[in-house]
């Protein structure tokens, strides 16, 4: 059998060698506890360059959804609705974190095309609440993905109009970035012009699908949500006593673009896949490609019985049921393992 | 200046080799993420193996906070009163960590000599509770700390002892064993000994203080708390994606008692500090060896402005106000390290 | 002007004169708080009377929010999920209670025509869930509202056909009876046919709309919930001192099948003012009755300007936008008030 | 057997007439739920008037926990800590309703002499307190308890000055009353002289033990606090549809000094009866007063079998424990009531 091709998910590959590398060489010597090193102040001076925004704070978390949740708990009052997409992984995939941490806050899923959110999205939703009625949950918070739980990226200009829709209405904005650094490689923006500038006020900053060993973070531009996540980090056992460690991970990770070019690989894979799979769909071989794969991620129904031949083919990949399979590519895909993914595809399309 | 010794913390220390090692071997290749791979499942028959229970559960968690209030939260109803004692990190350190989680589940804090609990604290504390009385948080779980906050280590009869009054009265049990492994050595009993087989259902395993590098773990011997965990480490963001690099430092420390044998080093640099102590006390030096160090870690009243010229003298120390500092040594502690501390503190006391 | 005719609520009514009776007996004399009372002892044995259940316990609180989100909290773990109807009033209109009381429990809106949820409803629900998947919030309650927030009544048989359905996956069934009596009185059937009978586990029964002065309940089927709302309705400030006067309410609401009478007064007025109006419908006033108004409340679109028309002429109703009325009638409409009001409304249109 | 003397509890007593009688004006025709009714806004301008603030706001609540839990959970970040006497019902009878609804805040106990805190107490508190370190629950309100739950009664001197210590170090400060009137009528100062004039923020208004049907009522002096509470309140199941019978009895206890009046009847009745206890102490009768009675309440030493005596002549009290009885006055408590009351405990000594 072939040496096999790891499309399932880009958090089964391991880790970049620019970050282990850190790591070791962070492990000499002894450091203070939770923060009180060297390698965090460096992390928050890094952030805060690379973000460019000189009261950015970051706080190493160990998940996408200890970002997520806490960011959104630190956000939203108890009381309060969370306005996201349907498809969204904090509503979908986190096992009500958010409210748990949220002290009851809830989830509200909106719909809107192409798996993002539109400004005529959340004025739908605007019609559809009761203000200041305090038998119903008030929206108070907008939390975006990008790229989208289905591969999507936002422009600049989707996602800042999107955003200020949310202020208009008072709500502060979230963008849960699990695959941040592939968005801002797919558009060639800056950190800053997909964030901030864009009226985000908290981003959860994906590291591990992208090459760290075991961390993520929050960085928030809104300093009343720092001051909260000072305590809501602790009081919810994700300030590592070792936080060095991550630190180490993330300032490496955002140090000379690795993040950036870690990510490009991945969407570069991506790329060609996806083109072997729109020119298959358009020659009629079955293959229908759903959504966008503006990044490192496709969705893809399939002929059936196909997922079993890439299977066997050694073409690891996500079943999504009703013949959809899920394809990620990682810092790890090489362009030869795109191409030879493609080939196996091919064959498997018969 | 001489070479720093690192007294402030264990967890100030860095990584044991063997951990980082098999942190390294482990970023090969890919894995299913979650938990769903290899190093996780043998992480689970070493914990078998070790703590000589076949239903034993191990939930890696990257804090010892985590561990206690996931482990508390899934033991003790929100409505639940958890016991410990007053000095107990659960309750003084953790940000209300265990209410959080728990729901709104209170923490007791109560008395008892040398910072343990012991039969008779309990039996004060259950002659005080309205007992059915739903105006009062009804005592459901037990918490234990060994060695405790203070670093003293219960003995295997001390421990059990305390257990079977909580469970005489229906409570069941837990252990904070941020530092399990020095309170093993120091006892030479079995793991087994000092925890299920002493009474104790669910077990905060301590590593990250004792080489690893950035992982804790909770070790349930309860069915019940291990199908709770199951989710509740998940919507605590507390389930990382690449599972397998906290598992395999987990594995390498549970495996041919590496765990152990870094908590002797540990334990063997503090009896030679506390010796010492101890005859500097004993010869009216000014010193006061408060408690009992009968693992690796040792609170001292120095006479004013030692702690000072111990700083300068490069013997990193925490105080703790009053005269009083806190020594801790670490798996990085060597013979020749805790003899040149001895050094320079007899030097300091003049 | 002519006199006023509510029909914005039914919690817009007074209280029903032998319900003031009942409340101003018991106030002489003193009795023991928190329930120790002798009227508290009656209701219980009241309830298990008329719900032909020796074990049914019930717990008076003072809101329908209180009711079903306490009982909610009681049936769910905080990491699972309760299903209900998409416009269920746990959802839309208790400002995420559940999700407070269940520490993080969530509530999944579910489509189902007619306003009610159909066994097809729920195992749509099953298919799109990810069974014992922790990042998942797990499907543990049906929460079921008869007559539903639409107005419609359940068959026995369609309530019991969609309990069954839950109870098949292991959820447990709640009853959201906020006006639970005008069910009962609509369908003829007995209190028990359509709770636990039909696979309810707990009930919200409602009282405060329907003449109670001050109170609502729970009444519970299941040893362990009951137990766990001992603790969970103190702990929410929902056990009064004085609860004799609550109790004495309840007592009497379901003496003598007082609930019903009252129930049936008010559905009789709704049947008249709903005939009205499908004659009004089916004559072409531009009148569109919406649902099934089979107890008390009817949702009915008018032409531009008759809702103003109607609040000028004393008819009070409830404006939900989009030219869309509620009309509710209670204990207190009596026949005249109902043919008074078909005449208004006739008049209004024209 | 003598007519029973009731000295259990203040909350076993009746409704006052006057309360009564506007509850069941109150019932006549219709009115707007949830608060918007008429009640309900004289309710307010009444608060405002007596207690001589302008934008304080009334939330009527069912409970003294509500009333307490809800308002701490407002006023304090869920990470942090409220402060208060050992002795205080917020932290011995709540069954950790104020952790519940707090989201995780902690309740921590402090000593204080004759039941009350002092500068003192907070100032050992405060030094024993690690500011700005996250894994320490911060200290961010003050509790206080007037009368105390031993029935001492802080001066105003006494209160603010408590209250301000508290206010230098930033926390805000809420005032537990479930039996202010007691308090003020004993002092005879004003509402506002004991509260926010005191540096008071919130009070618990407690109308249930002095004559009230059924409710007690959160006055918030504090605009944010009251923008918190109108969610608060309602997902916590405490704004009752038919709110108007609640405010109804809030208003006619805040007119005409209604609830000062109550209060007073109960307050010399108890001083009748501690008159005669201190005499029998003096007399060496074998009784001992504990804390001071200075309202409507006393805790009493007496022989071994006098408390079961004294239930034998028909004086009802409560049994604390260790031959101590607690002995509880009402409006309902008669001066011949205290007088026929001494005369029994006079005979029951022996």
């Amino acid at each position: 059998v072939d040496r096999p091709i790891e499309l399932r998910s880009d958090n089964a590959a391991g880790v970049a060698p620019e970050i282990l590398a850190a790591v070791v060489a962070a492990g000499e010597g002894s450091a203070l506890a939770y923060g009180g090193d060297e390698w965090t102040d460096r992390l928050q001076r890094r952030a805060r360059d690379v973000f460019e925004h000189d009261r950015a704070r970051v706080f190493p978390v160990v998940t996408g959804t200890a970002a997520n949740a806490l960011a959104l708990s630190a956000m939203c009052p108890p009381w309060g609705a969370v306005l996201c997409h349907d498809t969204a992984h904090v509503l979908r995939s986190e096992c009500g974190a958010t409210s748990m941490f949220g002290g009851g806050a809830v989830l509200r899923g909106l719909r809107g095309h192409s798996s993002k959110l539109w400004p005529a999205s959340l004025e739908a939703a605007f019609a559809d609440t009761r203000w200041d009625d305090p038998h119903h949950s008030q929206p108070r918070v907008l939390s975006l993905t990008c790229p989208t739980d289905r591969g999507a990226v936002y422009s600049v200009a989707e996602l800042a109009a999107v955003a200020s829709t949310a202020r208009g209405r008072g709500l502060s904005v979230h963008l849960d970035g699990a695959r941040l650094a592939n968005a801002v490689a797919a558009l060639g923006c800056s950190p800053a012009e997909l964030t901030w500038r864009a009226g985000v006020d908290v981003v959860s900053l994906g590291a591990t699908k992208n090459g760290a060993l075991s961390t993520d973070a929050i960085v928030s531009f809104d300093d009343h949500v720092s001051e909260e996540l000072v305590y809501r980090t602790k009081r919810a056992g994700h300030v590592a006593s070792k936080m060095r460690f991550q630190s180490v991970q993330l300032d490496a990770y955002l140090t000379d673009t690795l993040w950036l070019r870690l990510a490009r690989t991945a969407n570069d894979a991506m790329a060609i896949i996806a083109a072997a799979l729109r020119e298959a769909q358009s020659r009629g071989a079955g293959v229908e490609l759903l959504g966008d794969p503006d990044a490192n991620m496709a969705f893809v129904r399939l002929p059936a019985g196909t997922a079993h031949r890439l299977e066997q083919a050694g073409v690891h990949c996500y079943e999504m049921g009703d013949d959809v399979v899920r394809l990620v590519t990682s810092f790890q895909t090489s362009e030869p393992d795109a191409r030879d993914a493609v080939q196996r595809i091919v064959t498997a399309l018969g």
